[in-house]
């Protein structure tokens, strides 16, 4: 099976790059401009509201014809511990009185939480071809009303196992996730100790295991790190933390600028801005927090208690107390269109083949 | 310039493959085993007395007539904590007792150890082409008399920040260590927090800012593997674990079954059995000591203090109580001459390029 052309058959794409759906940084703007020029956007939409949901797929639409992606966040919702919570505010709080964030305090009975399950319909009603998801499989009932949709699915893997059981499940495709990549981790099998496989260990145990195309995502950024990809056995490469200084990227200016100078060794695994583990570019948050010892809600709760004050800290333009979700080669990411940067990954893969 | 053929010059060698010195693994006989097969054997000889030095050297010459490298551990020798050291002993005599493993007791008094600067003498008077080392850079009179002698200089870098360093202090080549990789960590500069980054990033960046031969490390064991690292910027790869359950190699039947049976995620990073950290399959001794809490003394004094368990529990060929230090892509390590192992490797890749 040559499951590169498979692939870009089955994503009705002309070049297999899938831009990485990245939650507060990924605009319908990112994801049209990357499906318009050949690739595949994807329109992250995990834990939102029905409503925002059908706001972004329709605004999407308005800026391409081509097929793009939805992508899922597929997590449980856990009950709150309140004890726990409202440590957790009052922490923040504290840190806001320090720093000048002056945030809007979240108040535990105000939360809303929405699941995979209350999106599945829009997804169907609006004809989305494509669905990504994360954090976990789908229930087979969804998996059944969108597979008799004939919508692709596209699941995420950080483990052989985790590969497996998305390949029994009926998945068209695997996303893996290598230690490399920036933003949350996929993993659902096991969280702690959390699987830590570099993508040179993972994409060709996985390749052997499954009989699926697999996308190849962690560290790659150029035609050096597409073509090792394809020689792993990956049928396409997903691409997150090169778009995220782009024009029509969401992040504030100063994180684009901390990204472009990132060292490789400038980003860790911390769970204590969503509550799930994630890689990003250390800041003053994750050494006030880690320091403190205090006890971190899971997701999606200490991403909501979070919500408040990183949109604080990004009004501030203040990149030290929100999250900057990057990858181990955040370096020289490029303030740039998306389709430029895109078109110079396909140049760069291009002049290696 | 062409770094594969200036390398494979350099190294006086036919295939860019690199046996990777694995101590307490790698025999005269792996070494010499590889340099006949036209790679290059690397002996390693980290932390070894001069009188064991020369005679691993002189043996592995009575089987090759082919160049190999020697591999030094870069350590500082640090002062023993007595009350922790103490503390260390007693605890691996409990569970001693606990596990049936009747160990010779070390005593703090009679603990030697050696350093890199003893061995330097015994290098230059047999005539070594090549020397690698990890863990630090020989001070600048070593690397001096090492070069006046025209011996090739090989470092380990876990971070471009090391590799940049090496560059200036005038190796000739750097072996670029993923985080997938088995065995010890090199890192140098900082070992707390340590480098983790996987060489899907690590190898491109360290290959945009040094301006010399690369040899990858972490993960490699097949055509696809080492077709990725050349795409990657590699000019040779240096390959371990693949070579652990080779007939020449000194690992316990008990590790070597475990080894070909590991799963991506069986492996963790671990200072529990030498001070230092490195990657190997989990095991009973990694858990009692990680939930019992003790601290452990530096390099290399816990790895002296656990040198006589670890032979007592070989003898019992006893994988529970020993190093099983693997990578990430430990699964279906074969129980085969080395030289046919390499062959396979030069075989699979031949047929991909």
């Amino acid at each position: 099976m040559n499951w590169k052309n498979h692939l870009t058959t089955l994503l009705q794409i002309d070049y297999p790059i899938i831009q990485a759906p990245m939650l507060g940084v990924t605009s319908p703007e990112m994801a049209a401009a990357i499906s318009n020029a050949g690739g595949l956007g994807s329109l992250p939409v995990g834990g939102l509201s029905p409503k925002k949901t059908h706001e972004l797929i329709q605004k999407t639409k308005t800026l391409t014809n081509k097929p793009f992606a939805v992508n899922l966040f597929v997590h449980t919702i856990q009950q709150i511990d309140v004890p726990q919570a409202e440590k957790m505010i009052a922490f923040l709080d504290n840190i806001a009185a320090d720093y000048n964030l002056d945030f809007e305090k979240p108040h535990i009975e105000n939360l809303q939480f929405y699941s995979y399950k209350d999106q599945i319909d829009i997804l169907i009603n609006e004809n989305i071809p494509i669905v990504s998801f994360t954090f976990g499989i789908p229930d087979d009932n969804s998996i059944k009303l969108l597979k008799e949709k004939n919508i692709v699915l596209i699941g995420t893997a950080t483990s052989v196992e985790e590969a497996k059981l998305l390949e029994q499940k009926g998945v068209d495709a695997i996303t893996v996730q290598g230690i490399e990549a920036g933003g949350h981790r996929g993993s659902f099998i096991k969280n702690e100790p959390l699987p830590q496989v570099g993508l040179m260990a993972l994409l060709p145990q996985i390749a052997d295991t499954v009989n699926l195309p697999l996308l190849a995502s962690g560290a790659i950024n150029d035609g050096r790190t597409i073509k090792a990809a394809f020689a792993l056995g990956a049928a396409a490469v997903q691409i997150g933390t090169a778009f995220i200084a782009s024009h029509e990227s969401s992040a504030i200016p100063s994180y684009k600028t901390a990204l472009a100078a990132a060292a490789d060794t400038d980003t860790t695994l911390t769970k204590i801005y969503s509550g799930r583990w994630a890689r990003g570019i250390k800041n003053e948050f994750i050494k006030l927090i880690r320091n403190s010892g205090i006890s971190i809600p899971d997701y999606p709760i200490q991403n909501s208690l979070t919500t408040s004050f990183r949109a604080k800290a990004q009004q501030q333009d203040n990149n030290q107390f929100t999250n900057m979700w990057a990858g181990q080669s955040a370096f020289g990411a490029q303030q740039k269109p998306a389709a430029d940067i895109f078109w110079e990954m396909v140049k760069s893969t291009e002049k290696l083949t």
